[in-house]
């Protein structure tokens, strides 16, 4: 049986996502014990990431070839804007973040590095690289939630284990799977040229989502 | 009261859309005469164009500044994509179109530049433009539906009167008059090079719907 | 020995070529008796289209992956705002069109058309995309004037034979040449689905190049 | 007199740009102690950020609304992939660094941050905006060639004095005058949700300036 496109790109950052589940933040959030400013930070952070999300799932709906695919992005556009968006204002309601301050967050250095980093995917790239540049977001979220649920300690703070539930959802692991065929099957039409693009994109979103972590629990700022 | 600028823009295309609600193949169908392979004809290239009005959305919602004007794109490209897909199937089902006869509707020339007129005014545009170029088939759909329906012939075509209706429900028409008020705020927040240029394509796509209607009344075919 | 990309390009549209090269613009130009205000129609035209094919090779410029192939671009990029433009502006001098004239003309529906579907190939495509949709501007004049000025007839009109022998230039057949390197280079490194795309763009660039040389024949207007 | 726009932003960014002028790098650089090694990883990143910002250009030259400003971007976009190139590549003989090197050059995540902003902005945003964000490179550049050249210190290294001269040339100072006065006016044709962009953009991509100095000091590398 041929590989998956997607097994092999998984294989590649294996280290890397390896710190990304042993970062302090997590491992401090699975144990219940991460300072809740800490966590505040990551939710405004992740707040403004959202948006930038969004707006590359608008371009990749733009983009996509036929209706069923260019539906898959509405949705995860729609769901992005309303449901997890939603969730974030609940987080930050019970962490005491205002909806103002929430809207009002101001991305961190990493966070704009990042989204630039998918926004000009999007606009420059084809359908392809949008989804190799974003599935490393959606993908790793889901192994974390794994990951941290097997954990008896999460269960002590409410609103981590709240949280963490939300990326191990029936509905979230099927549309991980989903967006995953959807990346398998672009390879497999792509040439070899297109498919490293798609590699260089998923691993530098892979750095990104490990330097996220770590942005967060240093609660970087501007240095000017 | 300052008057709104899609006023202005109305009043700009007063003549033009005059011709369109004159038309032949509105007339026809008014009275519920419009041969069925003209409608049939018009239903294939209607879907064809929803598509690409649909990648314009995508494209909006990403340019969009906040979180509720993307929001906005999000829905409606959403709609595009489920109800107003679905409406053009069930009046191919109707009419005798197939499913799969529907998908491979290919482009007359008429629609394939409106939509390429839209499309790079998408990626080339502001918000603002993008928008002033997506709202005359918006808001003339309104108009028609409001002429048509106020003359007791349709009623003779059930099939006309449906497709009739849709743009009649509170809902559409609500739609229309939320995308204006947006039309208008960023219009006022725009130079005046900015606003010509709004102008000028809501000017050209008002345009392509006569011809988009002529088109469809005259079965167009390339020449080659 | 395998067959260049741009060789099954070239042999998609033999007829479709073939049917530009005979049609009454380029006959009578040909044989020097085409009433000159079509020409200078045509003059007019291809002076709004030159300028909407730069901003197409400032895209492409921008999407290439290496240095050479951007500075390609870029040079053609300059050429056509210097050395095409200046060309144009002399023809328009000797044939009676000022300078004021040129720049104000307007664009006919199906120089809109085709400038619109460049255009947004452009944005929304990959380079190997842009390439294809550009490409039978390019070659069919090389071959156009190859054909033209094989005519003993054309030497009649000065004019007319000094817009032929621009594409004759040892310089434009290999800038031609060059482009289809790239065309092939960019082919060969691309899934099947992607020459697919190829393939479409350069059809409908032929057609719209057949239908430009019509609507400068027909000295096309708005109908409305 | 009315204040020019570029005057205003040239004030927001004083202080920023006063740390630009007393970063250890320009410091030692004018007073020819700065580390070979240090220049050269400098040479190496700005080698890498020149294709960037030639895409940008390109992408400027497509979205420029007349004939005059499309050519400014392309002759601009023209001489960075000539000029600016064959600079670097004669620095980087002098300084020890073969063709090869230089163009097998990786962005360190600094360099990767700077330029995927100026790419989103030039992909999403207009003309004046991807201005906006280009400018304060080349202002900053010009204002630094001065402040250096002031000094007697700089004559000791002819390495960095020759680099330091380039962006005193009357060439370049005109190019910098003349894509101010661009900006003006763009920015006077704005209304002033588009101005706050503009100064938005401005700021980032002076921060940037700084961060990318400082990259260069500290051969920034990734943690990853």
């Amino acid at each position: 049986m041929r590989r998956r496109f997607s097994d092999s790109l998984r294989k590649e950052v294996d280290l890397l996502w390896e710190k990304i589940f042993t970062h302090p933040f997590l491992i401090e959030l699975g144990e219940g014990r991460l300072p809740l400013d800490v966590f505040r930070f990551y939710v405004k952070q992740d707040y403004v990431y959202l948006l930038e999300f969004s707006r590359c799932l608008g371009i990749a709906a733009a983009k996509a070839e036929d209706r069923e695919t260019m539906h898959t992005f509405a949705s995860l556009l729609n769901a992005s804007l309303t449901v997890e968006v939603e969730m974030l204002e609940r987080l930050g309601q019970k962490t005491g973040i205002t909806a103002d301050e929430l809207r009002a967050s101001k991305p961190a250095p990493t966070n704009v590095a990042y989204t630039r980093h998918i926004l000009s995917v999007a606009y420059a790239g084809t359908v392809g690289e949008i989804m190799a540049a974003m599935l490393p977001c959606m993908w790793s979220y889901q192994e974390i939630g794994e990951k941290l649920n097997a954990q008896s300690t999460l269960t002590r703070n409410t609103v981590y284990s709240e949280w963490c539930a939300t990326y191990q959802t029936q509905e979230y692991m099927e549309l991980v799977s989903r967006y995953r065929r959807l990346v398998d099957n672009l390879a497999s039409e792509s040439g070899s040229r297109m498919k490293k693009k798609m590699r260089t994109h998923f691993v530098l979103s892979s750095r990104y989502e490990y330097l996220f972590w770590d942005m967060a629990y240093r609660k970087e700022e501007w240095p000017l």
